[in-house]
């Protein structure tokens, strides 16, 4: 275990090592019932007091996720009895660890007969066809794709028929300004790996997407988070916090946010992009929902009004189009972009060709804005249904938002609940969902759940939310019996 | 311009800084006749003393990277006349530039007629026919695969194809000891992402792939390099190295190693794995080219004789399979490899299932050994019309490496030639080859070049060499003619 402390951030030591644990703990990288060190072994590895270390266990205690026995040392908390497994023995190499909230993503790895997890569209609901259209045409008429490698920055007709495809989007960019990458994830890698380091200030919004909390973590960056309202990111408590720091880069997920599914007003993208502005800072504007609205097209990306060059804009192909092909592609001024090729180079030299061509014809063809059409249509059936179903079966006490656009259910449970007991709870009753938990970089609330309606069948969609209801009853009432003798939190 | 010193290193200041220097203008990234920033403003930007930004320029004029002119500033060298094009400036945000050796890869887009940087095959020696049958199976028979995100860790039938594979290559491992990568490029990285920071030390054979060494750079390491002699490495050198640091990470490429071709006896790789497990660091066997052997196979795998975990295994199937897919994996006992899929999940949470699915029937059926029997047989033949059109054509003085296997010939011309130079005269004879000096990590070695015989056709082949040595005999004439006057070097 290695744990990396940045002496010179402003989040206390303690807080820092608190989070460390935590996260390890949370992602079960130390699994339930593991013996962590000891104080004095924590004081020698980590170079800090002791009374640093006994104020992070005592936070690791007030959340539950430790328990202390006397005379026998620490334990990872493990609901009912603590069974002592192992020891966290030092790796002999003294490899870094860091881990992970993106480990939530095996939660949508669990084979369960109804995945909620997962944030995908069912293959019926996707241009499969068209695309296996175009892959027989490649086999056909072009294999000589299969032997050659692509350019760096991305196939130019790829890119070529994205900036028309852009237009639509009011945004306007030559292919020059378009880097392809290995899905949306790597577009935030090559983001945080260009412009973060240790010590930077990231702000995101509160909670987000899990996997970027990660990717920033790992470039040692402070995560500041800013809780939503109905606008989505609150822009006077941002400028509260740019008083007192100043953010290297703001990541949000304007439209249809994940995993809220809230969207940012007009008013407050051009009131986030004038103080990115004034405090010249870089703005993430990561976008894999927008074209999937059910009420109304969301206001305007933030990138097209962005004449500053301070907006990098993110696209992901997998959630409209093909997660198979797991393409997405970053723009951004060409100073920017530079650094983000050059960061591209490093990470892969370049996507396979063979995707790129692929979804080629879907673009060049202009086949995507039918088909767009045809996903929203299926898509805003299984939202309503979705909604109609936990209107009928909720039980009381749970609440949730009704996204506009996107495939995330936000389910709020009262404030003592913890979502990851009842992911047991679930999977007895064979489902999963992705607790909430893990979208949270700072203060974390456990009460949210995250389930996505997009990629199971209806008939399972029908049945899985049923289930799910039943299964958040019996947690509750458990949990309420529970309580009477020992409070959860 | 942004350049990030280590003062905890073992590298002086003034040469950290000429390196940093240096690769901005080998690169092209600094164009010829920049201005760079005056003694003064480096002084402030990098907080060091005028003494040692006045050294490192030193190193930089004396290596003809720079050219001080009076009352005017310090600009980058062009040969003949120097002409003031515009100033370095301050990006005004402040961004990282850490350039870049690989962009040496851009040599490998130019548009010339005959392309002997791309180290590839041709189209027509790959199985491309075979995969193009994959592909038509897919469209028929699997389409889903489109609209299916793949494992992180990599599609599980082909890990399994995969170890099966290895059997032959005498490197037992279970599929869960393989990450599939896309191409090996993001192996390096993976692993660099992994394990190596700031002030570690990472070893590698001189010279070595460009790419690697940017990818090291960029983690902040200090890469120490190792001669190489008939057997490869040079242990004798390693060990004394070692006596003075311990690194972190000895990156090798031993069977036909990218540039030169040269393979490590096996007397040598088992001294190096012994090393590695006295001093406790990894080694990173880098294998793209070990099935393309022409005269007799090389040595058993480091990793095969590798019982303490000590050793990761990386290879590309780019070179010998499709680099339209671009499939790599890394092998590495369980509590290293745990680590690498973490990088793996932050970098892009799995190489796409399309490409996967494309290239498992090949190794599923076996059809790859029969395969690279074929590939093995018609690069033999390339190989033998270089060397004997090298033999008949070349000028004197040039000297070459004859392959044992891969596809890279490593020439060396006088030590006062310069391959950048003379990448300009076989520019205007239609042709391009990687400069060798993009391939040492440490002191620069000028007077080298390496060609791929593959990726041309036979007749290019015949061509091409045939102007490349016209033109090497025109460059060396005018070298020495310029010499009478002012001595290049």
């Amino acid at each position: 275990m290695r744990i990396e402390l940045n002496r010179s951030s402003q989040v206390p030591l303690a807080r820092q090592i608190y989070r460390a644990l935590s996260d390890r703990i949370l992602s079960g990288y130390f699994a339930k019932g593991t013996r962590l060190p000891s104080v004095r072994q924590l004081t020698r590895m980590l170079q800090v007091s002791p009374v640093t270390v006994s104020h992070a266990l005592d936070l690791l205690e007030a959340d539950k996720l430790i328990t202390r026995v006397q005379g026998k040392g620490t334990f990872v908390y493990e609901a009912g009895e603590v069974e002592v497994k192992k020891e966290v023995s030092n790796s002999p190499l003294q490899f870094p660890d860091y881990l992970h909230r993106s480990q939530a993503k095996h939660y949508s790895e669990k084979p369960v007969a109804i995945n909620f997890s997962l944030s995908a569209v069912a293959a019926d609901l996707l241009p499969t066809r068209e695309l296996a259209e175009s892959l027989r045409h490649l086999a056909q008429y072009y294999p000589e794709v299969l032997a050659q490698y692509g350019e760096i920055q991305g196939d130019l007709e790829l890119r070529q028929a994205l900036s028309s495809y852009l237009m639509n989007e009011q945004i306007a960019v030559s292919p020059q300004e378009i880097l392809v990458t290995n899905g949306s994830q790597q577009g935030i890698d090559l983001v945080a790996r260009s412009f973060i380091g240790p010590g930077d200030v990231v702000v995101t919004e509160e909670p987000t997407y899990a996997a970027a909390i990660d990717v920033f973590r790992s470039r040692g960056a402070t995560i500041l988070s800013v809780p939503m309202d109905e606008e989505g990111m609150r822009i006077d408590r941002l400028t509260a916090l740019t008083d007192e720091v100043t953010p290297k880069l703001i990541y949000t997920v304007p439209s249809f946010q994940s995993p809220t599914g809230k969207v940012m007003s007009l008013r407050r993208r051009k009131q986030l992009l004038g103080l990115a502005e004034d405090l010249n800072c870089l703005v993430l504007e990561d976008d894999p929902w927008s074209e999937i609205y059910y009420d109304e097209t969301p206001p305007p990306h933030i990138k097209s009004m962005d004449h500053s060059g301070h907006v990098i804009y993110l696209k992901g192909l997998s959630k409209m189009l093909s997660p198979g092909c797991r393409i997405g592609f970053l723009i951004a001024s060409v100073s920017i972009l530079n650094r983000l090729i050059t960061a591209k180079t490093n990470a892969d030299l370049g996507n396979p060709l063979l995707n790129q061509k692929v979804i080629l014809p879907i673009f060049q063809s202009r086949q995507i804005t039918p088909l767009l059409k045809q996903l929203r249509a299926a898509l805003k059936q299984r939202r309503d249904l979705a909604i109609k179903l936990l209107k009928q079966h909720a039980p009381q006490g749970v609440r949730w938002i009704i996204p506009r656009g996107g495939f995330n259910l936000w389910l709020t449970l009262p404030p003592q609940a913890n979502t990851i007991e009842l992911l047991d709870e679930a999977e007895r009753h064979h489902l999963t969902f992705l607790p909430g938990s893990a979208c949270y970089p700072n203060e974390v609330e456990w009460n949210h759940l995250r389930i996505s309606f997009s990629q199971v069948s209806e008939e399972q969609l029908r049945t899985g939310l049923v289930e799910l209801c039943s299964a958040i009853a019996s947690y509750l009432a458990a949990a309420g019996s529970r309580k009477g003798t020992t409070p959860l939190f």
